[in-house]
């Protein structure tokens, strides 16, 4: 298992956020980074719950962490977040640099099954299997037994998706103006499109339904603890990216989508909205 | 006067942050950019009072609203919060971009008196007089008589001497990682002998004092409500260029001095403390 170099490191609420950096065996061997903040309290005798924060198109480790307001509430709750990238970088994919929706900072939190990207492009292995692994090797005081994720925009598709995936895994998830049905809409589309291999032509294509969080709740068996948040003014609820209601109109129980009144896609929405994410995943990770 | 054009606007906490852009008479008529912070709840029949934060090298109106963690904050207590930028941009001055820590992103929120500067780097006037009143112009529901500051950094030197150089205009200050003796040390001797003309070869010159916090207070008559945190893994501590003692050892009443432990210099350390800085303000701003 590869072990963790430490890049950085700052005091931040009642601990540290420390960013790492190894060699990924999901990404074909890539170096990746990510931050981790961990509470001082947490040690081998004393673990911490963990949230996971997927970003959205074009972010990487460090916009949650600096700009997503989630480590006051982190600190005082006991409980850690990691910061994965969002995609591999460097993986020298032709075209991976070309467009914001696809490639470098796109990852879209699956395994390529299509042939040009399948070596590097494995964002779902890294984040449920590869980092939990590296993290629990490194003995920081993370209890991955209480579990959950949130996530942002295409980050909102990867924490929902991943949740709805593993049964069991995961506490609780939320997610900030996610891609809801991404098989029916362009960012996904664009993203299946091309990382995934499919030989049938159903529109849309099976192959992408599994990837596809409103196709997953309706097969879902179970209880689930879902907080979605769409602002109304989000630019990319009215260019029809998001569809959250392809959730809220199955009125599953143990699913809240709140509509909140003129927030739009930015960071200054989530920032307002991150102490209540933080408190509704405490509620789970600490019963 | 100005008037103010909308440059953006974005929904976060209880009201909006609203960037404009106006060409200002203190800087030589260069177009000027700043956030501002306002509580829904406020308006030209209900005004909210106003603290300033002023950002350190580098940085620009933005740094301190995406990064600082003060907005939730402010709109629970029904606080606006002005971002200005951190100098002239675009002056053209020979040389302004050449070096970080003076030109542009470095303007130290003085009025430079050397002819190679003086017609744009005007930031004091500016902050403490342009702004406040365009901004009181604008009629969105700022109130002026309740008024306070703070900053990091060189902007916390900013927040300091302006606020000491004005008796009774401010009502509490409070600054992070502030450069307390700017004087003596070397942001400050290489922003006061650029931008300051001055006759007298003592050593700090006389004309350089009026802008040294350290050198402010033990003139000052009256009383100040200053706060001022300074993490101990401070880079910016260890090179002398902050000199927290200099305030600390002059054991003047209503100044508090924090050194908190294991905090560095960077937006971690401001976002941790914010909720406290403006819960400060607000006991004065709402006295």
């Amino acid at each position: 298992m590869a072990s963790l170099e430490k890049v950085s490191s700052n005091r931040v609420s009642t601990g540290y956020l420390t960013k790492y950096k190894f060699p990924s065996s999901s990404l074909g061997g890539l170096s990746t980074q990510f931050n981790v903040f961990i509470p001082s309290s947490a040690s081998e005798n004393s673990t911490v719950p963990v949230l996971f924060y997927l970003a959205g198109l074009t972010c990487n480790e460090d916009t949650g962490a600096q700009k997503g307001g989630f480590l006051n509430t982190a600190g005082e709750e006991g409980i850690a977040i990691v910061f994965p990238d969002t995609s591999p970088r460097g993986a020298g994919v032709e075209g991976e640099d070309d467009d914001w929706q696809l490639g470098t900072g796109a990852g879209f939190y699956l395994n390529a099954t299509a042939e040009k990207w399948k070596k590097h492009y494995n964002m779902y292995d890294l984040v449920v299997k590869e980092l939990p692994e590296v993290l629990k090797g490194a003995n920081l005081g993370l209890d991955f037994s209480r579990w959950s994720i949130t996530g942002h925009s295409m980050g909102g598709h990867g924490a929902l998706s991943i949740y709805l995936k593993n049964p069991g895994l995961f506490k609780s998830v939320s997610a900030f103006a996610p891609a809801c049905n991404p098989s029916k809409t362009p960012w996904g589309i664009n993203a299946f499109t091309n990382y995934l291999d499919y030989k049938t032509r159903s529109s849309p294509p099976s192959e992408w339904l599994p990837h596809d969080t409103s196709h997953l709740l309706q097969n879902y068996k179970g209880d689930v603890n879902i907080l979605i948040d769409v602002g109304t003014e989000d630019d990319f609820l009215k260019k029809g990216q998001l569809e959250p209601e392809s959730i809220s109109s199955q009125n599953k129980k143990g699913v809240e989508v709140r509509l909140q009144d003129g927030f739009d896609h930015s960071y200054y929405f989530i920032s307002t909205f991150a102490p209540e994410h933080v408190a509704f995943h405490a509620k789970f990770l600490k019963a």
